[in-house]
């Protein structure tokens, strides 16, 4: 059984969840595909931190260059965030010979062509599942199992701590302060919001799916974006009494021989399978020529959904190697 | 560009459906995959059917040995139906070298062992996507994006046709046998509606989820299985009485270091994401060790749903023979 060697940039949160799910799957993972995955190296200056699994201190690394140059590491999982030194770190890695895995939407949403380009220049393999959607496995669909179709629309809840603040305001009652609070208490928004409830982390990942479903690329930042930072308790009550829910939704359909797109507020009537996604959960809406209409439905955040997308695309990746 | 060969077993509803999603996305999917896909051979003995496709005369056979024999068929797909003689012409099929992709779960439940094990004996691939949940990329996502998962449940609403029923009862008033008589009038129930109202179509289904997401070999025929005929009125209130619906559902999960598994008419609250499927369509709930919950929803029947799904397969082959 050949093993294959994984390098990983970054044990924060999420590192530390595909770090877990590897290590309570290995076994299972083996049993089943064959495949012995080893995370035989980590970039990560925090050496201190608790984390509820078991890395012997030799495998840390201050040096990026001891990952991505190493002739002995087969796959390298970016997990740093932030465009930079993540995206340069990829490139490298590919160009070094090396498949790479990321969960990084804001780095591949800004550099979509270059770092598939380069993954084509250099014969290695590129997969970045868990950008989009956490543990829901959307872009495999997409990209495999529902390729025979051409897409007419993408319509999703893409962002778990505005879609918790929402339902908590047309459930809790809360105004929007209070729901923010109560996200933040929990862990699923962070101390500066800014990146969610302005629709800046769903309108990366807008930009991925309108990429890989309509073959256009959208950079971000040019995608119309209105947050939920002006939502009132109004506007909730006005969305109930017309019978549906106010929904961050990122938009993006066929309209003649364009696409039409954007991510913002909406109404959902209760009819509408999106309208039941509540909390922190993300769905997905796809509708395809062929297949009809679809609904994916999710944690779309998360230390261990995050690692279950990531160690997805690391199995696949490492299927193809061994054949 | 390299000619793929696709031999078709079949051009009832599905094998129709199958051919018109290939013809209707043919340059999208040469255009997103750099594969030239061509259905060169059906065998099919009704040949004055009104079929909304267009294909040559001198395509169809009557002669199984014309595409199983084929030294330029590379896939072969079945879309018979039944056991036999489908099964064994997919044997065949692949003993020749052939990779096969079939919609019959009543043969892959039926013949799981020998189907996978002959297939592998000839180094051939062999895919039924559309098996189970018609269009959802369900098998797809088990074996693939959520393979560094342990399944720790799965529990679905897996046939139209009941959930159909149940749905007109609850929400239109209806009595099983106007429901019954309306669904055969949708096109949504057979004329003989046995397999679907008895819970059968949905015991092959359970069958095949098992074995792939579990590793046990579970014959349907030794799945406890309850149809939906003996439900009245009486119970479809009472379900919505306690807060959520009667549902027939298919259910596997981890008890210990055991597999308990049914298929029967179930109470679901409402909070629940399979309370809202309704009609026709199907989904499957899916939890793992480490992705948590999830679901995937969509049309579970229909030529077009079911035709997404084979050629999804298709492709998938046909991009490994092609590298």
């Amino acid at each position: 059984m050949k093993q294959i060697r994984i390098g990983l940039l970054g044990m924060g949160n999420i590192g530390t969840g595909t770090y877990k799910t590897l290590e309570m799957n290995k076994a299972h993972i083996m049993a089943g595909t064959g495949l012995d995955l080893a995370i035989t190296r980590i970039l990560e200056k925090d050496l201190a931190r608790k984390r509820d699994v078991t890395v012997a201190p030799e495998q840390f690394t201050q040096e990026a260059a001891d990952i991505l140059e190493a002739p002995d590491i087969d796959i390298v999982i970016e997990l740093l965030g932030g465009i930079e030194p993540a995206t340069g770190f990829m490139l490298t890695a590919m160009q070094n010979g090396k498949h790479v895995v990321t969960a990084n939407k804001a780095a591949v949403a800004a550099n979509y062509d270059k770092l598939l380009n380069t993954a084509r220049a250099n014969r290695v393999m590129f997969r970045f599942e868990a950008s989009v959607g956490g543990g829901i496995p959307i872009l495999n669909a997409l990209t495999a199992a529902l390729i025979a179709n051409e897409y007419e629309e993408i319509r999703g809840i893409l962002n778990g701590t505005t879609n918790y603040i929402l339902t908590q305001m047309a459930e809790g009652g809360l105004s929007y302060e209070q729901a923010l609070k109560s996200a933040q208490a929990q862990g699923f928004a962070e101390a500066d919001p800014t990146a969610d409830v302005e629709g800046h982390d769903v309108a990366n990942k807008l930009s991925i799916l309108i990429s890989l479903a309509f073959g256009k690329r959208v950079p971000p930042e040019t995608i119309p974006t209105v947050g939920i930072t002006g939502i009132t308790m109004r506007d909730i009550e006005n969305a109930s009494a017309q019978g549906g829910k106010l929904k961050l939704i990122a938009l993006a359909r066929k309209k003649g021989g364009d696409i039409e797109y954007s991510v913002g507020p909406t109404f959902v009537a209760n009819a509408h399978p999106l309208a039941g996604v509540n909390n922190e959960f993300n769905a997905i809406f796809v509708k395809g020529n062929a297949v009809g209409e679809l609904m994916f439905y999710g944690k779309g955040a998360g230390p261990l959904p995050t690692g279950s997308a990531v160690m997805g695309d690391v199995i696949e990746i490492a299927r193809a190697v061994a054949r």
